[in-house]
């Protein structure tokens, strides 16, 4: 496997993480997700757009230009030679010694950035039968539309819902639902479309902004709102987005049963239409 | 530099972090620093309670055990020669290939350790003078009792203290102050002191742990309260605690001189039994 390690392409053994790099030691980084299809680097100009705003978020001087950044990660899929795929990529705030908490300087230390990429297919198993989320508190801080390192809070609430034999966390904050351990959700009820709106309390997702897009094409009335815990257990469906996950219904939350169990109309509806809209942009259904 | 590596004491340089520990993708470990006096390790049984109690809470399963930990610890305290320092070291969850949110089987993925010393001297100066702190908002996670290496949100308010041209922050949620970016923090009101309880909100202090105990045989009262942010402005004395940074006073909060604007008397009391209190066990004073 090929890393993508600052501004060089090198096989995984070659790359050395220092033990003060400020990702390891703070969680002092960003990253993006961004999946390929047909080896087109689907959104990226978004996940770009929000890494530099994360960036400017946390002030940090990301170590590449646009440019380059564009140009090795393309270089590295191609490396790769992979066409369905799941591109990951990290940027911390580089080495700083001796470990401080203090921002260091950052004409004295320079971001580490890390990429590789390695085969995904769509999950269209997941699709079909959906998943089972657990209500769990979200106690996450309170700047979650930062695409950080920091995600402990992500892991153990994940964690604390499959503990309880269920697939994902809905995470709710003060009775309103924020979002799934680490994706978007959805309600739909009586027609409406309803999701969190963007602010510091979710990630304002890639795929969000496209399915909200879809919505409006589709005419499916859309309110970003928050939907109070108790309106999971009366929703005709629900389902989450992610740029892997793309849209996958929620079948059941906690010990109800959304709608038929089955994958709601309006859910297959947008799934459709995100397919096809992947398929626009990088001509998936030719291959 | 010598580093603790798992169970091995090696050159910095042979350190090796891997791009999917899950330290360095997802803030996934603890950390302690113990304060080194004369070549012992203070109160190193009470960080190790911390980090067992704090591996219970993110479910992770150490490594090692307490004593082979003990044990190569002093190893590196003894290899590095250092008689004043701050020993650190952080254990993440281990290397999960591919990168996955779920907690990893702990049979198949063990965690990495990894330990460094440094030598380090009491802040003296910082003793006499204080610090200044600038009221910040507390926008970490609700589970600030785990010393987790998902610190962001603590650099950021640091940042934010800092940038405003203040030594800290104090950290406020709901109106009541937490503790600083990296530090309990006190207020002491004619004649008593105060400071946040333990709990999910702040992190429990070993020194935090210490300066209670010298408060009571000092006959000093004390109050496990928080105090309001407004409280602040009106304090005779404050000051933070730490393993490294002992007790230093606070002497302005904003805008806000405290007290005289120099180290009060009971910051100063317990500041001399917590020295006394370091001797007596590390015989400092013989050096």
């Amino acid at each position: 496997m090929h890393i993508l390690w600052n501004d060089q392409i090198v096989e995984r053994e070659e790359v050395k993480i220092d033990i003060e790099d400020r990702g390891y030691q703070y969680g002092d980084g960003l990253y993006e997700v961004v999946r390929v299809y047909n080896g087109h680097l689907y959104m990226l100009e978004e996940h770009l757009n929000r890494l530099w705003s994360g960036a400017e978020k946390i002030r940090m001087t990301l170590p590449f230009s646009r440019e380059e950044l564009i140009l090795n990660l393309k270089k590295l899929v191609k490396i790769e030679g992979i066409n369905e795929g799941k591109l990951y990529f990290q940027v911390t705030r580089g080495i700083d010694s001796p470990r401080n908490h203090a921002l260091p300087d950052p004409e004295k230390v320079k971001g580490v950035l890390t990429a590789n990429i390695i085969p995904y297919e769509r999950p269209v198993k997941k699709m079909e039968t959906g998943l089972t989320v657990a209500v769990v508190p979200d106690t996450r801080w309170l700047h979650c539309d930062i695409k950080s390192l920091s995600l402990l809070g992500n892991v153990m609430s994940l964690d604390d819902a499959r503990r309880k034999g269920f697939d994902d966390a809905v995470l709710v904050r003060d009775d309103k639902v924020t979002e799934a351990s680490a994706a978007n959700f959805w309600v739909v009820k009586d027609g409406t479309l309803y999701t969190h709106p963007d602010g510091n309390l979710i990630l304002s997702g890639i795929t969000k902004m496209k399915i909200l897009e879809l919505a409006r094409e589709l005419n499916i009335p859309v309110k970003e709102e928050a939907v109070y815990e108790e309106e999971l257990f009366t929703a005709d469906e629900c389902f989450v987005s992610g740029s892997l996950t793309e849209i996958v219904p929620v079948v059941k939350v906690n010990d109800h049963i959304v709608g038929t169990g089955r994958p709601g109309k309006i859910t297959k509806q947008l799934t459709n239409a995100y397919i096809a809209a992947v398929d626009r942009v990088c001509g998936t259904s030719e291959n």
